[in-house]
């Protein structure tokens, strides 16, 4: 069958969902990785109910066209992106709250709702949804379950993994499953809801979720900045804070080059050289204490510690980490990766980094969420294409990720640009059993096609 | 091949492992759900490493012969019985732990250690892994992980699926498999360590776990108990403290006929016809400020509250409480049943509860996790087949959980004794769908056939 039949079939069932303007198409070629696929989808789909999206899987399947599904593009790894033949299929306008249960904290959603906008709409109730990537104001809900999002809070408030009860699925032939539960518990059958989680459009398409709420957490919060010498040093104070005992909500490092590009941009003094900060947040009934003993904690290890006065103070010192992105686009296309690696290892793998960037002859300004262990180098790089002696340095900063029993992505997912090394982190058996798993829901392989388990 | 063979090869691989004494034939037909298989397995392998679990999923591949995983044997539905032909395979002896990281807050663990006795290993560190069944001084890590387990405190600090981080898996023709990761976060791939929590013995033998820690939590505990005048006054009061927003580490709802048979067991005096009672207690830094909202919230509505004086008194709170499984030991053989329910719609699940007593003739004893919504109805009848006027009261109360939007099983998963049940659950496509995805794991189906997903 031709584009042009496919098209027809679409138009006939769908109307004017069906987009083929140039700026819709060119749109849904990339995300925010800077990737872009070799060329414009054969139509954009806005779905606007369950209805549509099973409407459009039915053509699909019955015509066998790739379908990526999309939320609000915001993603990191290319996982969707549209390119030539496929039906780009996006969710992003079925963006309702169905049902918020404060007292089964609870709340049941369409996917193209920004995590943002549900967060503000479930404060009126007292309650949140904590996952908290650092997209949460452009990112939908739908697209932080199909990558597994993380974010700041993590290490104190859980990932998405943790905060969905259930979701519903519209399979590759059209047919929508019901996954999960509302209750606190329920093991009836296998945990299929997980395994949507992070799957990254490769076994269906979310178009409903039961998520977990928390209350808002009451009492005060403290905010906390410590200056080290050195990275290795504030790495080795992160994993000090942690080994501590205390659970910061916040536990955010940036190194000399991240500290120095914000500086820059928000036209702050230069830091000391070389020197390298911890942000961090406490919260919670017992806040106060805890940033003391967080102060004392590092102040011991000879960090130059300063606790906000006020939440005037506060705000400024986490805008210095809020501006390592912009700072970053300020210098070039950033190619921003996502190793995470155990928290006692943090030292260590800044070690790493910088052994890549003395061998590899680069620079490498990378921000971590200590708390959790989740780092993000940056390489930098003028135009679209990320060139091949980036690709070598940051093939060498996996390959040292794994050996101190990290992984490659914490929070970002595979896409496309890092399917080549999905097998050396998984083996070959699992690999070769997760792409079965896959073809378990999608048969003839229709769903976002050459993501995560190309070859 | 006959039995013979099969044993042969057991015993030429794996030597005095392989046990066929008539006592452990008989101990693997059974678990704490009073259910046996039809007569006893062909063998009893005792595994004592990876090695020997892998060679005996070798013989098990290669003769075409089931094998059933076994931990403890407590399970509460079928699902580690072993019945004849298959082989009984035992990962008890393998209960050693591997690694404790207290900066890494992880443990990694062989499947057969008891719940309990890791725990007081951790606890020197000032650690703990959080989930809590009732039978953790007798459950197994190992089982905890393939019944996906649950417990007491689950409302606050989560079931097993928020505290593993990663397992080992030996597949059904015996290669082995490392799943999962060390880190806070990872989205690599698909989370089969989700898939494979719950998984009750279908998709492979957990023969290692990394198990995500939690601090001791440092602060005071406060046990209350709120006596009602009946059951359903009971579970809006716990209703009633979930939505004040106050979250407590127990809350627990024994209704009448629980309550006056852990009195008559403990030799108190009878409670008032008809009363039920609530269990709480809080912990941690606002300890003492939640259980006075909490005595304060259950006071309005006129319970008699009592909050204990001190540590004694609160452990004699509950000692009634844990005294209901042996009180009702003491009545005959019970069916412990399950579900589990959004905790708001707990009244209407206690009124369905007492229509089926009415319609059925029967008394149907019940406690509950008040606070998170996990209901256990007892069932007790005399000798060792659950009769089939049972069944048909059972069916009727699982029928009305699912329509109050709750689920068959909260903790102790399908089994033999659930499995005609599960696809009123699941629907047709996605039991076909999960039974698909066995297969992948288990193309010749010898791994615990006949659970789960038997017809």
């Amino acid at each position: 069958m031709t584009a042009a039949e496919v098209v027809a079939l679409l138009h006939a069932e769908l109307g004017d969902r069906v987009d083929l303007s140039p700026a819709a198409l060119e749109d849904a070629r990339s995300d925010k990785s800077g990737h872009a696929s070799a060329g414009p989808p054969l139509a954009v789909v806005h779905a606007a109910s369950v209805a549509d999206v099973q409407a459009t899987l039915r053509i699909a399947h019955r015509t066998g066209t790739p379908v990526v599904t999309r939320g609000a593009g915001t993603g990191l790894a290319g996982a969707a992106n549209a390119g030539p033949g496929e039906i780009a299929l996006s969710v992003r306008r079925m963006d309702r709250i169905l049902e918020v249960r404060p007292d089964d904290l609870l709340a049941v959603v369409e996917p193209g709702i920004l995590n943002a906008d549900l967060n503000d709409a479930l404060a009126a109730d007292g309650l949140w949804w904590a996952p908290d990537p650092a997209s949460r104001a452009i990112s939908t809900v739908g697209g932080n379950i199909a990558t597994g999002a993380g974010g700041l809070l993590c290490a104190k408030y859980g990932v998405v993994r943790d905060a969905v009860l259930g979701v519903d699925l519209v399979l590759a032939d059209g047919r929508l499953l019901t996954l999960g539960h509302r209750s606190v518990k329920g093991v009836t059958g296998l945990d299929l809801t997980s395994l949507v989680i992070g799957s990254e459009g490769t076994l269906g398409v979310i178009v409903g979720a039961t998520l977990k709420l928390r209350r808002l957490v009451p009492g005060h919060r403290r905010t906390i900045t410590a200056t080290f010498p050195d990275v290795r040093a504030a790495a080795v104070g992160a994993a000090a804070v942690t080994a501590s005992g205390v659970q910061p909500a916040i536990m955010e490092l940036m190194d000399a080059a991240s500290l120095g590009a914000a500086h820059a941009l928000l036209g702050l003094p230069a830091p000391a050289p070389g020197a390298a900060q911890l942000t961090i947040q406490t919260d919670g009934p017992a806040a106060i204490d805890e940033a003391e003993s967080i102060a004392s904690t590092l102040g011991a290890l000879g960090a130059v510690v300063r606790l906000a006065a006020d939440d005037g103070e506060a705000e400024h010192l986490l805008t210095v980490r809020r501006s390592m992105h912009p700072a970053m686009e300020s210098l070039g296309t950033a190619l921003i990766e996502d190793v995470a690696v155990p928290r006692s290892r943090l030292p260590e793998m800044f070690d790493e980094i910088a052994r890549v960037e003395r061998e590899h002859g680069l620079r490498i300004p990378t921000v971590c969420h200590a708390g959790d262990g989740n780092l993000h180098p940056n390489f930098i790089f003028q135009g679209t294409e990320v060139p091949p002696e980036i690709w070598a340095a940051a093939d060498d900063l996996f390959r040292a990720a794994l050996r101190l029993g990290g992984t490659l992505t914490g929070e970002h997912g595979i896409g496309v640009l890092k399917r080549r090394w999905l097998a050396d982190e998984l083996g070959a058996d699992q690999w070769e059993l997760q792409r079965q798993i896959t073809r378990v829901f999608d048969p003839t392989g229709i769903l976002n096609p050459g993501k995560v388990f190309a070859p």
